[in-house]
């Protein structure tokens, strides 16, 4: 596909790129095009191994997630090596899973890029905020269903979580809430003390958009519970459009 | 690109397929690839031309958006006319703009389907939600600012719109309003009557993340006002995260 501007990559630039959810092809046109250019790419754990066969033999490959055991490397480090990366005059591709923009800290790294006036470009990616729950026959939003959406995450520090209005969160029709397997017992009681009722259905859709996705439904009382088998990255919905999930069902992946 | 299941396009089967929130390299590699194999293609008003000529010459092309002094084709009939064409026994790809999942009808469309006994799946897109606000530097979600967003829009009949718990979604650190542009005074009105600061800041983005992008910032006091000279589509963006637009300005489509 031709865009009317060039849209070649540029040395000496950092590009914050989206892989989206983990079926490799719901990466952007844009983002595929860049990885195959890319000169050094600085990748994090959840990104499908499929799309870093398609990054030049010859580039760096940095991964700065977490291993066993180990932490992920400090987020001020990351800045440091793209901007390092970038002052080399590299083609630097910043690989995130989903959207950069959405708990990515892509909008910290853009910030240590703009302050150290190395040029930047931000290329969205398909969300797991939604595109997790399309893939179980949920919509997010659904006429007569739900008419907004709230997206929230489990994985910050306990002060940051705890300090969200979850009075506010808990009267929206549908809430997505990311990386929150762990601290579901928690999060589903907060939802509960403020006003959400116990029967709302919730769903559960661990490694969603991969062969191995898996899912559990349940309500707001008992998902924690039924939950406890599955494996993280999971994906939290909850509001009335998870029971459509039945009736929508369309991803089978293969056992 | 290889993905390890046989992802070509079956014929008899419709794809709900987010092209995206305008600027056409923003699809998917799944979504491009089915274009390239679709022998119909229905689309709406905000799909990119560029993405219309990846669709091959012979494919039937039907457009179900509004034109000037003419209402768009009701959603019935949209979905009679997706159910024919899969009985036919063809490739038949639904193009909607954004996400199809995010107030796009895909749910009304897919069980429509499913209730005609179609197979259908859901390829979902970038949503102009996340990635409009993106290209003008605007993060839905960062750490410290904002730490969780959501998202409606002002499209909807009146009293479907005017239905949702105002005084909820007003304290959501991050409130992205969808084709809201006409209907803004009286959403900003709403979000201060029911307790958002009048000097919050709020950006109104125009044909965001194509060449003609352009947007407005002001406050939920004076956007309204200042939003009159810009064209729909827009994206309207509410919260503290808009203070970063100046400092992660990075897209500059050509003047």
């Amino acid at each position: 596909m031709q865009h009317p501007h060039n849209r070649s990559a540029e040395p000496g630039k950092v590009y914050l790129v989206g892989a989206g959810p983990g079926d490799p092809e719901l990466i952007t046109v844009r983002g595929l095009s860049l990885l195959r250019q890319a000169e050094v790419v600085v990748y994090d754990r959840l990104v499908h191994p499929a799309l870093l066969e398609e990054v030049p033999p010859t580039a760096e490959r940095i991964y700065v997630g977490k291993t066993p055991g180990r932490h992920a490397l400090p987020q001020e480090k990351i800045q440091a090596l793209l901007i390092d990366r970038a002052r080399r005059n590299r083609i630097v591709v910043r690989l995130k899973g989903g959207d950069p923009f959405v708990f990515g800290r892509g909008g910290e790294e853009a910030r240590a890029l703009a302050q150290a006036g190395i040029p930047f470009e931000i290329v969205p990616g398909v969300t797991s905020a939604i595109a997790v729950p399309a893939y179980a026959g949920i919509p997010v939003t659904q006429r007569g269903v739900a008419g907004a959406f709230a997206v929230v995450t489990g994985h910050r520090c306990d002060l940051e979580t705890l300090a969200l209005d979850w009075s506010a969160l808990a009267r929206i029709d549908t809430l997505v809430l990311l990386m929150s397997l762990r601290r579901l017992p928690e999060l589903t009681r907060l939802l509960r003390e403020n006003g959400r009722a116990p029967e709302t259905p919730v769903a559960v859709i661990s490694n969603g958009t991969t062969t191995a996705q898996q899912h559990v439904v349940g309500t707001l009382a008992d998902i924690a519970e039924r939950a406890t088998s599955l494996n993280t990255p999971a994906t939290v919905i909850v509001g009335e459009v998870v029971r459509l999930a039945n009736e929508l069902a369309w991803f089978h992946p293969a056992p």
